[in-house]
């Protein structure tokens, strides 16, 4: 099957630490996330690498959405991330991550994938962003994210994928830190100037910022009084994004937006996937009419 | 002439320093502020001390606006701050104030002004915002301010005055401060328990966020490339806020948090009121309809 987005990520297992909770070795990942949240709207292929200790029972459970997995690739090992947040969900430490498995992984799409309407770059080594476009055609639209690892450690590269990203994802901190302005909209422009054609600022709890060619565009948060587990936030925002902008043929990125944060406002309200697992198509279009309320003026 | 709304608070002299200019002995003041965007939509007096040193063209400055002064007294100085900005505008130091004017400031509102639809009780002592409340008759919708001093330094008497506010307005920090809850919505319950019936959380360049009896509403701020000086953001905003309302006699609390905003995003683009004294009712309306623009989806 052709799928609409190709997507290229981590695929991981994840130990998270909370002060009320831990959990350990449960499914996670940036494409992982991205997948299940654009599979709402769209058909996803991820490309990316697992170990041969990856649990079937998550196998079976993403083949139970509109995910193809034949890009996973089983490399020596899985890569695995343990994280520890605070009180406040913002503040994420990283305990222990095995980044070699993504260091060494080549990913190639297949001409199935090449061919999709999207191209998904989920937060990895820009080293394998590039390797990515340097397959594809160019007719695609491409996306991507990135983290402050890679802005501290791989900026040049980072700067080189920028200029074949159509939309950029990234997170208020990362804005800054990437641009060195402080002023959020400052820092948008230039990063438009660095390439993309929109950029998406996720502000977390105040929530999103969007800046593009044809678009100024912010809303809040949906107001959430518990936080359980933040992971995976960002890339369940940008699948939702993505997944329903491939539904609409390129249309309405101001709803894609929403969409987008209303997956991610449910995927915090448990660990891993364990809420979005639940949560129907009908489920999100209640609390986007819910934010239909919250915003209307 | 009997006001929409009277207001009590301060009418001072600051003196601002940011990276990028220094002013001396500007008007300002928390009523000074609320009044002046207040008066854009009703009609505002305001019960405050100057000295005798207080310059004539400022007063003269006001008494453009629907602005009422007779209840301004002369006592033996002007309330004075001088306060700092970093290169975030919301990182403000005070250098020095003045706050012994305030301390033996005994507010006494005429019968006209008690008898006003709106009482706004600017940022001043608690001490003083109950004795304005114990001259009037009830009648009247009661809004509020604070900082985080009257928090750390009278939060009985501060807890009282809430009992008897029914709209009360402070920034996300305090909000936390007063509630000792990191998260928002949580916070915004507890304050709604203390009595008022309706908090309006004010967020800086996050936006705004209102939760009450009816309303449940989060608005992004306006997208501000330049802020020269934030002082005054906040009672302006008020001032938005409560003026929109008293026109549209207590409906349409939603576009006035909007009129609020616009007029605040005006207020920090010039040092003092410098901007405001040139922005028109149709500069207003068109900035409103800008963010019209910004939010919908």
């Amino acid at each position: 099957m052709k799928p609409d987005i190709a997507a290229v990520g981590s695929i991981a297992l994840d130990t998270i630490k909370t002060p009320q909770a831990e959990v350990q070795d449960i499914l996670g990942g940036s494409a992982v996330y991205f997948a299940w949240a654009a599979s709402y709207f769209s058909k996803v292929g991820i490309t990316g690498v697992i170990g041969p200790d990856f649990p079937e029972e998550y196998l079976k459970l993403l083949s139970t959405r509109s995910i193809n997995l034949d890009g996973l690739k089983v490399g020596d090992k899985t890569f695995r991330w343990t994280g520890e947040y605070g009180e406040n969900p913002d503040d994420r430490k990283t305990l222990s991550v095995c980044q070699d498995v993504l260091e060494n992984f080549n990913p190639e799409l297949s001409e199935e994938y090449c061919s999709s309407d999207y191209i998904f770059l989920a937060n990895i080594n820009p080293k394998s962003h590039l390797k990515v476009l340097s397959q594809i055609k160019g007719s695609n639209l491409v996306a991507g994210d990135t983290m402050d690892l890679w802005i501290e450690t791989e900026k040049t590269l980072l700067l080189k994928t920028l200029r074949r990203i159509d939309m950029m994802f990234l997170n208020e901190s990362e804005a800054r830190q990437l641009t060195n302005e402080s002023n959020l909209i400052k820092a948008g422009r230039s990063i438009l100037s660095y390439g993309p054609k929109t950029v998406i600022v996720k502000k977390g709890e105040n929530g999103v910022f969007v800046l593009g060619e044809d678009i100024l565009f912010s809303i809040p948060a949906y107001p959430q009084e518990t936080v359980r587990d933040a992971t995976g936030a960002g890339d369940s925002f940008a699948g939702g994004v993505i997944g329903f902008l491939a539904q609409e043929n390129g249309e309405n990125l101001r709803k894609a937006i929403v969409m987008g944060s209303v997956i991610a406002s449910f995927c915090v309200e448990d660990f891993g996937l364990r809420r979005l697992e639940k949560v129907t198509k009908e489920d999100i279009m209640g609390r986007f009419e819910e934010f239909r309320n919250l915003t209307r003026f």
